[in-house]
């Protein structure tokens, strides 16, 4: 195959975008292109010592900014676009997680509305070591610290949504955006429906490592330096955002409450499933029920997202949209080989 | 006091908006203006038999038509936009309601994703009678019929989104949108949080009545000729949308699940309750617990939206708004003598 | 028709039952029978001040006592036991509200966990004036004052669950149990699913009056003088317990998230409309619809009440339960003139 | 140490329970004890082939019969109930799956009440082969079949329930019962409050294995033969079941929606590292935020279970209730070292 167009994407502190849906482009590139691009974190790097609490030092609705957005020359309302990550580095030496104020899965919110008082708003900073592979944690009071595999993630991926709306990034949807599930790691294939000419795809939010569920409200955020494929396949987008690993596919669902979330996802791996292997719907549904994974992804955002994993090596020799998956792995790993 | 502004606004065909949020505004007027303005219905008025299924006559997104936006002058993020009805008619004798594939309380849906089929999609007509002040709604199968009491009510008013979003105009949330609440009638103030200059106030979504929650998610659907009064007052833009009417303080909530729904708009009845009386915080719950009505606006739309209403004798000469609602229904009360 | 059988029925403090299901009863009745019944307040009594803090004068699960159970002669699990309310009148001079640490609508509970500390755990008193038709709210803090109508209700009325179970009597559910709505006055008649030989009916927790929600957890709480009719239809149980007024059909649903319970009552509505009418399930969810009310009940219990309501006027000549409550209406009434 | 006392617990057909609560001990061991069970599927054996449709040849609520219970000498209300799974094997060579009308995580149901028809209930039938460690997937329609890894578990344990509650044994909660986790395997122990006198511990529904939400409502269900090593620990009891493996700490929680059921399970594993590291309580949060597991147990039965798992790896030498779990481990090697 012919060498694949190659593109950086380097936003300066104005360049990035709180939203997925209006902002015109950063870039225009042809599928099949390697974008080497770098990433904020979630606090756009404001927050970087314990003083530095993200309620006072990051202004509303200024969070969460995304890179992007990148046109995909000919992608077209209803096609697929194919995302894969082939590298993502943290490009810092350090993380911070924190608190915020009504926010979190653990704690009364603007939505989940109580009398209470917020909890404390405390800020952690780990050290990263991309060598070793390590993030390491220190409690703020006491000396315990731990050293917790590095596994570096992004926790928003989308393009613009549907029916002309413009959401702040920080919404996980049918768009993609704040999805925040540790499976978005190197070696995965995201896979989203085309709403609008050229797709919009833009990519934030940068994880050393996050629990499921991201119950806290943030995970260990660091600027990233990531390396994507992005690709298309004319019509046949998925409803919901669907992931691909060597290992599993996977579906998304972001809804409220988080029964809603697990039943989208479940029900588009149940057609996933259904249409890969011909079976009947009810067959479906019986494979998944006994062989699937259900991880939650988060439980803190404004829609909360659960994903729903089936092992690929129960379907045979079937692959997904035609091997996209295996296809970018190798356009990502010869990437790699000659870098 | 001077004779208001009277500004008339009948959009064509092209003029209705579908969003909140982005579309520049179709007029601008000064604080206090009186707008004549007609509405559509949610189907744009396709939906005109019983063999006009709209999943059929009518194209997603172009659903629940809005008209506007309305620009009001001075209107600053922070600040309570004032929407006084003063009169809202049916602009047909007859109205127009469905079943919708996957739409509706009692039914699996996109996001309440299952594996069942969708419900039949069915369309029933009424005939209005506004002299009578009567809906007749008929059985499509068998012959009962019975006379419903007409109660005009807008299902859609709301402003610009924080943030920079733009949302689909079938969407309730902290901008207001599609409430669905029968409390939007005429003789009802409704206050909202500005977020973008000039405030954008669209308004559509008429319906003849409503029952509470919108089970099957529609109503009695029907173009409206409606007059309202536009008012601003600086600062103070509540967080979430309240009304006023003569009997009643009403606060809403729109979230999902509908207990969250429902914690909003108590959680923001409490705080009105408690700075409108000089009330301890937990005193306001208190009287709010005993004396607060919780019915559902809507079960079926994107956020589920229930109001906390608390009547207003128990606050005693207390006036919200500095007696806005009262100077709006003498402003109304004026026009409706001089036409 | 021959006068009633009268009994009475005044536990003492060892009488009370704190659930549904397995105690054997008090006394058994013939239907028809008219019981005058006392209860305690569902905190047994024991808070009569403001030091009475309900988390330490009250020992868990010693909460909620009820009267009973009263066994019905000759009801068999399928069939229908009506309850019917002619008389509500508060016991004391004065009533008692409060918070309680993780409990009610507006605070982190045992189940919707989180990190918060309890809000303060606070009591009001209110006076309570049968004659005029009041009870006092006082706030704690200042001195603002309002006299609200008295409404008194019970909150908890129900018989043994279904398969076996015994619950606690704070637990609502399709046994009835702890619905906590202001729909349980007098003048009502309510309908429960008989699941056990003689039904085991018991009733408790009497508010002086209630916010629909029941938000901060508990209403004005009192001891009630209360008589009620009972009787029994064979066979037609309903699903969920159901009431009747005057002038509204009721359906009940409890449950988990508040969409749930708002489907099952708005569901068991749509049926009960169905049935009635003779109509196409289609066509009595159309007329719910448009003619439903649906306020909360309570969203504070083990799981949350919402109700649905149809006017009667609606449907025309038709009776439901073959007159059932025009009967135990009338029966009250002759009761009440004969005292 | 001395070798433990040994019970074999084999019931009849008619010794069987469908509730977790009041029916006496079938047997009484002293802390320690092993015991060899046998439990039947959740059909109570009586789905054997593709026509015995589970609506038809179950009879409810006679459904997921438990095995027990059992006393355990000295256990009292506020004690902790460790139960060890030595061995989960298959009694059968076939295990069996289905839909069930209303049942479901895809499926209206009687709570998440719609108008759909219920699905169509197929009854499936896997080969197990406990040798290979296989259990064989047919699909009903088409040839496709696929070898899933046996995992037996069981579904249903747990102890009677607080507040003298009697609940269905398919309801999962406090007190364990169906919690329908695939952690419930062997190798696990499972720790429970002492709500009774005895504790009254009961084992059922055992799965050849399961997928994370149990998305169709059934497992592979199958008879098993089981052992476990039951202990007592004074006090200290879990407000919620936990269980230990060798990796993780695993938390529970059982409620709906289904974020409460991850909230709860969340809180509780914050609240056990923060005392096992004797950490603060938002070091603990942020801990468990970064480095925990959040998978979906069942989202189908009348509560949904969500578990928090973290890796014990992370502790440090910190050994949960005082190593109770290598303790019991120790002991059902060496059982399985004199079988």
């Amino acid at each position: 195959m012919s060498e694949p167009d190659l593109v950086t994407l380097h936003p300066g502190p104005d360049d990035y975008v709180h939203t997925f849906g209006t902002r015109p482009p950063l870039t225009t590139v042809r599928p099949g292109t390697i974008v080497e691009l770098t990433t904020e974190d979630c606090f756009g790097g404001a927050v970087r010592g314990f003083g530095d609490l993200p309620s006072q030092v990051c202004v509303f609705p200024y969070l969460n900014p995304v890179t992007g957005p990148i046109a995909v020359a000919g992608a077209e309302p209803g096609d697929t676009l194919a995302v894969h990550f082939v590298e993502i580095t943290p490009a810092r030496d350090w993380g911070v997680s924190s608190t915020f104020p009504h926010f979190g899965a653990l704690t009364a919110t603007h939505t989940t509305a109580m009398l209470h008082p917020p909890l404390e708003e405390r800020v952690w900073l780990y050290e990263i070591d991309v060598a070793t592979g390590v993030c390491r944690f220190r409690a703020r009071t006491g000396d315990f610290t731990v050293d917790l595999p590095l596994d570096p993630m992004h926790g928003t991926v989308g393009v613009a949504p549907a029916a002309g709306e413009t959401l702040m990034s920080i919404t996980p949807g049918a768009h993609g955006g704040n999805l925040d599930t540790p499976e978005m790691r190197a070696g995965t294939t995201a896979y989203f429906r085309v709403n609008v000419e050229g797709a919009l795809l833009a990519i934030g939010d940068g994880h050393a490592r996050q629990g499921e569920g991201e119950v806290c409200g943030t995970a260990v955020e660091t600027a990233m330096r990531t390396v994507v494929v992005v690709d298309l396949i004319k019509g046949g987008g998925p409803a919901w955002p669907r992931l691909e690993s060597d290992g599993h596919l996977i579906s998304t669902g972001s809804a409220r409450p988080l029964e809603d979330a697990f039943r989208i996802s479940q029900h588009d791996l149940v057609g996933w499933t259904r249409d890969l292997l011909g079976l009947d719907e009810l067959d479906a549904y019986q494979l998944v029920s006994q062989a699937g994974l259900a991880p939650a992804a988060n439980v803190c955002d404004t829609n909360y997202t659960m994903v729903a994993k089936l092992p690929k090596r129960l379907l045979g020799p079937v692959r997904a949209y035609d091997g996209m998956h295996e296809h970018l792995r190798a356009v990502g790993a010869a990437y790699l080989h000659r870098r």
